[in-house]
């Protein structure tokens, strides 16, 4: 197969692109292909809220010019000597929010399966190889990565499906199962959007006593239950919910990165010994906290950060026995400008991909 | 035995009592004697901040008059008929921090070992038992209190050794079993004074790769080092001392309560997935967080409250088991008002013992 493909995508180049400016145009600098990288021709890619994040450089400055996107699926159109897991030149597969890490057998991280969390993690979109050059999302034709981080998509899923479970999907996921999450256990989760509809799906589908979908209003009540919620929290809405619903939960999921979130009334909702992860990235601090509140009943507030591939891999296996669907709404890859305003608006019901026609 | 002793001890009558101003008097209104109750002639009592807390107030409104101690040793001198443990007259037994709480088989908590953290929990003072009589500590003469809240104390631990742990000893224990100090982590105690100094020598005593002690100054350092701990980081001395030793442990524990504590340079030093427990009350809120500090490194920031019934037990016997000696001034029960002033002043090296010398 010839590889005379060119790495192009859409390009933000300063703080407006978040409002629908990105222009299409080539990489700067791209990875030089390795022998152990695949290279895909990007069929899908789901947006994310840390594209918007970036593209705006919310989180601090953004290496402009920048070409998000991290929930990619294609097809393997190359594929190096010394790849891993046997991916072939053809197979459908997928890249999530991590491009690469050290992989060195001293690192404590890479070496117990923690690659999120190795000190030399480059992100899918960004960020930097080692090597200098640069890493570009799935906003794009052809995407270039080590394949450590690609995995293959099972048969069952709708590559339109898996897409935006390779990071919000498995953001969720892997709080869920590493915080137990199944029989017996009783979950909520606060926040229903893109993150929160999957954590809904992934709860019930991991076999929790009882979801609890937890939001601001009662407008997204009938599509949560839907997902497979028990019940629903409308904390704007419902009086003295936090007190009504007290001691009620063992694990909650906050998709929700606002600073002004009410943080102590949800941990009112935690049984005793329960967890409150975080996985929503505010671009603040967090709401001021309170000793008490965890001292009073055991528990712990923690954060995660998507999850690593062979997580990403459990997951997409697990989505495709359990019969998992993730709410997505298509949109051409041409039209991504006008799909970022959308999704920043709120509008994602309850999350975006960019279907490539081109190559599907 | 005649029941004819009468319940007194050194009450605080206002705020100002913290400063030294308790005055000797009877209880009003005491618990009546129940078939499950043990009434102890208090031979020892250890000082605890909390006693100071509540002398002034300083965890919300104290219902004067308090008489304070939680950390009560002493002999059994009247045992209900339906007393647990087998507990007999004569036998040297102790009270912790917590008198009561529901017991019932419904009850999640106390049903599953957590008597700690009951709804109906009853301090051990400046609190009220279901029946309306108020919960007096241990600065007496008498102590009476059901049953399910007396330890007896093996006899390898002497009485003022043991009194400091039913309290400060356990609030550490706790947590660092509770988060699987032991072979194979490193752990880090933050704040040593009486409860830092339980912590130094439970995590080595348990079998921790490595104990660090944490504390602002190098004052303590000789003192640390000589109670097990493998290292010493000096906060407002040692330069760079977050990133230095940035990712090294896998358990903090913090007996600091100040709201003005670097917390986040502290949880800089927990490795991936690690744990961070506060034991230590603030009278205020927590310091500022940072959402990212979680979710960058997959760490849980939690609380912790003394121990159940069944805790303390294990930690007593441990401590017997393992040679654990506090360190410890004794200090006569009538100089009780120096002693609650030198202990608020920081001076306690490392935790203060009331003996009550008419009762030994």
């Amino acid at each position: 197969m010839s590889h005379d493909y060119k790495f192009e995508g859409w390009l933000g180049k300063d703080k407006d692109s978040a409002d629908g400016k990105m222009v299409w145009g080539e990489f700067p600098n791209p990875k030089p292909f390795e022998e152990t990288d695949v290279d895909i021709q990007i069929t899908h890619c789901g947006i994310c809220g840390s594209d918007l994040h970036t593209l705006r450089s919310g989180w601090g400055p953004t290496p402009y010019p920048c070409c998000v996107g991290h929930e990619i699926v294609g097809k393997a159109v190359r594929v190096g000597s010394k790849v891993e897991k046997g991916i072939k030149v053809g197979d459908r597969v997928g890249v999530g929010a991590q491009a690469s890490s050290c992989l060195k057998p001293d690192c404590e991280e890479c070496s117990s399966g923690s690659e999120t969390y190795c000190q030399h993690m480059v992100a899918t979109f960004g960020s930097q190889f080692p090597d200098g050059s640069n890493s570009y999302g799935g906003y794009a034709d052809y995407h270039r990565a080590p394949s450590h981080f690609v995995m293959k998509i099972p048969e069952a899923l709708p590559s339109e499906e898996a897409a935006p479970m390779l990071c919000g999907g498995v953001t969720v996921y892997s709080p869920l199962k590493n915080n137990g999450c199944g029989p017996g256990k009783k979950v909520g989760i606060i926040g229903v959007g893109g993150l929160g509809h999957f954590g809904v799906m992934f709860a019930k589908a991991l076999g929790a006593d009882k979801v609890v979908g937890i939001s601001r209003s009662h407008e997204k009540k009938a599509d949560v239950l839907k997902m497979g919620a028990d019940e629903y929290i409308a904390t704007n809405d419902d009086k003295d919910w936090a007190k009504h619903h007290a001691r009620s939960l063992d694990l909650i999921i906050c998709t929700v990165s606002s600073p002004s979130m009410p943080l102590m009334d949800y941990l009112q909702l935690l049984r005793v010994k329960g967890t409150f992860i975080q996985v929503g990235a505010p671009e603040d601090k967090l709401p001021d906290m309170n000793a008490f509140a965890f001292i009073a009943k055991g528990v712990k507030f923690g954060g995660s950060m998507i999850g690593p591939p062979w997580q990403i891999e459990e997951m997409l296996n697990f989505a495709a026995e359990k019969g998992v669907h993730p709410w997505i709404q298509k949109v051409p890859m041409k039209d991504a400008n006008k799909a970022i305003v959308d999704m920043d608006q709120g509008k994602a019901r309850y999350r975006i991909t960019l279907v490539n026609e081109k190559h599907l």
